[in-house]
Formats: C-alpha cells, sequence, structure tokens
C-alpha cells in the first residue's frame, strides 16, 4: 500500500509539503496541489485511519454489544444504531456476546484496546463492576445500569399498562402475561409489572408467567406454550413480552383450533417486522428503536465531547392495533 | 489512558523491559515480570491494539458490506459472520450501504483507510471496476464477480428444481415464480431459471414473474401480489425466491380465503427464523448461512496469508418441507 513518502517520491516534493496538502494546513500552490492529487490517484493513496486514531488517541469506531444478531428486535436496533452512526461519522464495531457474561467482559477490554471512541451495550448479563473504571463512556439500550452512567429504555410499564387496558376493553375477563426472557438487570420486566398493576384496577382475573427461558432461542418454545394454554383453558387475553414468542403462540393456537381474536387475545411487544408478517397480523407495543438508537449515537457524542448526558431516558411506547385483539 | 511509560514509572522498571513482558520475549526474572503485572493492574493498562495495527500495517478488522440489516436473511448471515470471525481472533466492522452504490463504494475506501484485512460483500450493487485495484481480499457472498475473486454462493439453480420438482411431486399442474429482487449481478436469479429448466421437463405450465423492487422492503407487496393473484387464478403451486416474500404471500392468500396447503402449494428460499415462525410454517428452500460464513471468515485468513484460494465455492441446499406443500 502507497505511503505518504511514496506520494512525496512519485510528485517530487517533499513528505511535509504533502502532509500540508492533505491535512489542508497552510499556503499550498494550486500547481504543488495538483501534482500530490495526481500521485494520490497515481499510487491509488489513502489516508491511513489507523495512523490517525493513534495520533488522537481515539478511533470513530463505536463498540456495540448485543446478546444475539438474528433476533429481528435486535437485527433492527442494530440496523437503526448502524444508520444513526454513520450519520454521525462512527462506524460500528459489532459484537454478538451470545448471552455469555465471559465474552462481554472480554469484548469491553477489547473495545478498550481498539480506542473505541464509546459503547454501546445492548441488553445483556454483564455484572455492572465490570463496567466501572473502564473510562470510556457506556451508553446501555434496555438494560438497568445502577449509578450514574447513560441508560436508554423504553417506557415498558407503560407498555404492561397499555396491553391490560386494551384487553379489558376488548372485553378480555381472564388475562394472561407470559414474560419472556427475565432477568433483574432488564427492564422488560417492568412490562409484567404495569400490565399486572393495570389488571388490579378492574374486577379481573390476571395472572403472570414467567418463561425459564435461558436464552433467545425458540426451540422449546411449542411445548412451554401448549402447557400454559392446558394449565390456563379459561384465558381470553395474553399478553406476551416479545414479538416472536407471540408469533409462537399465535401457531400454537392455530394448531389447537383456538380462534384468534374470537376465543383469544393477543398482544405482543417490540413491533418488530414479524409482527407485520404473520397471519393474523399482531397487535403490539411499538418501541420507538430508531429514537433509541439515535439517542445513543448522540449520547455517546456527547460524552466523548465531554458534555454532561442525561443518565436515563426513557422514550414512550405506543400500542399499535392490528388483527391479533 | 495509561501507556507503557506510566507502567514502567510505576514498576520502577526501564520501558525496554515493560515492552519485554508484555511481548513475551527474552529472559525476565518472576519478580520483575509480577512488578510490571501489578502495574498494569493497578493503572487498569490495556496493550493498544491500534498501535499494534499501525506496526503491523494491519488491524484485526474484517469490513462486513450488507444493504441491510434488519431483513432476517442478512441478520442470519451477520451473526454467523461475527461468530466465524471471533472464532479466527478477527472483530467485524458492520457497514450498511442501504442498497446504494455510492455508499459501497465509499465503504470500500473506508475499509481500506482502516487498514482492514479484508472485505466481506453481501449482494449490492456495487461496480466490480470499484473493487479492482483496491489491494484488499474481497469476499462476495450470494454476488457475482467476474475475474478471479472469492465468491461464496448457494447453488441456486439446484434450489429452483427442487422445489418445481417438489411442487410437481404435490400434484400442482400450473406453476409460477416469483422472484424477489431481481439484479444481474445476484446468483439469485438462477433460482428462477432452475425453476422453469425443471418444469419444463413435466406437462405442466410454468411461468416467472419478476417483482420490480428497488429494495427489501415489504411495505408494498400486498398490492403487487394481490395483482399476481388476481392475474393467474389458476395457480396451484407457487415458488417464491425470498422467504418473507413467501410469509406476504401466505398472508394474502388467507385474506382472501385461499388454502395452503390445499388450494395452493407454496415454496419459499433462505430458510430463515420466518420460515418456521408463520402459520402454516413455510416449505423452503435452506441456504447453508453458517457454513457460507465459515467459509468466507476461512477464504479471508488464507489469502491474508498469501495462500491461493478458490475463485468461487458453491455449496449446495436443501428442501425443507413444512406445512405449505
Amino acid at each position: 500500500m502507497a505511503t505518504i513518502k511514496d506520494v512525496a517520491r512519485e510528485a517530487g516534493i517533499a513528505v511535509g509539503t504533502v502532509s500540508r496538502v492533505l491535512n489542508n494546513r497552510g499556503y499550498i500552490s494550486e500547481e504543488t496541489r495538483n501534482k500530490v492529487y495526481a500521485a494520490m490517484k497515481k499510487l491509488n493513496y489513502q489516508p491511513n485511519e489507523t495512523a490517525r486514531s493513534l495520533q488522537k488517541k481515539k478511533s470513530n469506531m463505536i463498540g456495540v454489544i448485543v446478546p444475539q444478531i438474528a433476533h429481528p428486535y435486535f437485527a433492527m436496533l442494530i440496523s437503526c444504531l448502524e444508520i444513526a452512526a454513520y450519520n454521525s461519522d462512527y462506524r460500528i464495531i459489532l459484537l454478538n456476546s451470545q448471552g455469555q457474561e465471559t465474552l462481554e467482559s472480554e469484548f469491553l477490554k477489547l473495545c478498550r484496546r481498539n480506542q473505541v471512541v464509546g459503547i454501546i451495550l445492548c441488553n445483556g448479563n454483564l455484572d455492572i463492576a465490570k463496567i466501572e473504571g473502564l473510562s470510556i463512556p457506556v451508553v446501555t439500550i434496555e438494560r438497568k445500569m445502577e449509578g450514574g452512567d447513560a441508560a436508554i429504555e423504553c417506557d415498558n410499564e407503560m407498555g404492561g399498562e397499555l396491553a391490560a387496558q386494551h384487553l379489558i376493553d376488548r372485553g378480555c375477563r381472564h388475562l394472561l402475561h407470559i414474560g419472556g426472557v427475565t432477568n433483574d438487570n432488564m427492564p422488560a420486566e417492568n412490562r409484567g409489572h404495569g400490565f399486572m398493576s393495570r389488571c388490579s384496577r378492574y374486577p379481573v382475573e390476571a395472572r403472570m408467567i414467567h418463561v425459564p427461558f435461558e436464552d433467545y432461542r425458540m426451540q422449546s418454545a411449542d411445548k412451554l406454550l401448549n402447557q400454559f394454554l392446558d394449565e390456563n383453558p379459561e384465558a381470553d387475553g395474553i399478553f406476551v413480552s416479545d414479538d416472536i414468542l407471540a408469533a409462537e403462540l399465535i401457531k400454537v393456537c392455530l394448531k389447537r383450533g383456538i380462534r384468534i381474536p374470537e376465543d383469544l387475545k393477543i398482544v405482543g411487544f417490540d413491533d418488530t417486522d414479524v409482527a407485520k408478517l404473520i397471519s393474523p397480523p399482531l397487535t403490539t407495543v411499538h418501541q420507538p428503536v430508531e429514537e433509541m438508537a439515535e439517542q445513543a449515537i448522540n449520547l455517546i457524542q456527547r460524552m466523548e465531547q465531554g458534555e454532561p448526558a442525561p443518565s436515563r431516558t426513557i422514550f414512550p411506547v405506543e400500542l399499535v392495533i392490528r388483527e391479533t385483539t
């Protein structure tokens, strides 16, 4: 690969002058400038961002750590983060922790060694202590953080309330909440709290089930969901805290001959593409992922520049009514 | 952030000695080694990969350029690439070209400036001429490349043949192929060729429709698919070259009261998670994305080490029979 020295040699001009052209510093005659450009073009020279990073002691990279890439929610989030990063002239290093704490911990070190300007930690199980003392801005998305770090969430509690209210308004009297992944570190658990709290204001029956999924995979969902339906035959309205699990539930119901929405009404959470793609299309709680992603990049940028950033930002959610209710 | 000099000062040891400890070079007493480790720990020192990259004139980064992240096929592919890269000690810089040629072109330059060891170009519209003279290994996935570059594909032609044979075996006599994104640069167009070629061996009617989608978005699919069904009322077997479009078709059919598979049989392509998630679950052609991703990383590694790499690798596909046929 051509270096700045090669360009200088090719142009017959001193290295310092070429550097001034590249950095647009000081007076350079049009003729000299053109010679340098011609030499750069001929040698296919590209300024080296690694060298620049070293000089600046920083890269233009943001580390994004997610527990799973292929899950539609994370795919959507990563996509929005990449676009927001690009618009602010950052690049994304994508790291998939597969839900393993040891990997997350290793990735934090890796981000540091690569001099990222910030880290966006989506969900996951990492012990907060590992983040402290990292001296890099860390923004979390849909993940609880103790202390003064920057956390971005959607209003999970309100989402649960909206789901409950909608099912009750549609005439459901035996309500059920199926929680997806449960973990004390996740604000998602507030979906269930909001749901139960709203139900308690009405003369309806409400129950909450936590699915003991260890990860986001869907292999064994069928069996569990069938079991829940067996154990709750009177349920006429179910709020599932994840669109994918809601789609699985719809599949199981249709197999059992349960009509949706006539016999059973279902509300999901996230509003991923899957909600629109299945039949019947899923009523769900819309999480404003695009805005959350933009905020994450914006916070990193602010923290990079030493500006104060809010420690917690909560975005509103809204109910999107489709055909399962 | 602490530097090697800070570590040396803290440990009361020469910088050169600290460097020898870090690089595990030459004899170092246990006592000295322990002092260095203690100082590193106290100062939270991390060796700087940016500086190392500069010295090696290479990073451990692979640029991955995709036209869309949130599409389930690309989400699955990116996920597999990230895992394969991690296992070979590489990292992924993820770049989303949104199908725009100008962005792809800019990303290639960006990869070069960041001294990536290789680029994986998935699909997309980039003019080949822009890749030539890049002096970085470029591996393409599901994308045609003229000349001697390394292309990875699945056996699209065979996929089309398997779909046709299966529909014919199931009794279909009026077959239709709906091509998803069509572009001369994409091996995916061979799906249709394989389908038509296999149909031509039997006394059946077969037609091919190209959907003029400009991108992978699904907004207007309903209207188009309804139009296709209106224009082909006799169709009893449809092969759709993309699971997502197949899911859209199923949704449209169910709305129209067309029973699947009784009235109409449908086969998709890719075998993304969506195929399993919808009702009825989709019969589709399985693309071995995991193996293709591993091969992509493997080829970049080989080319990085100056070893010869096959210019074209084609992976077999297989039909996964579910409930739409």
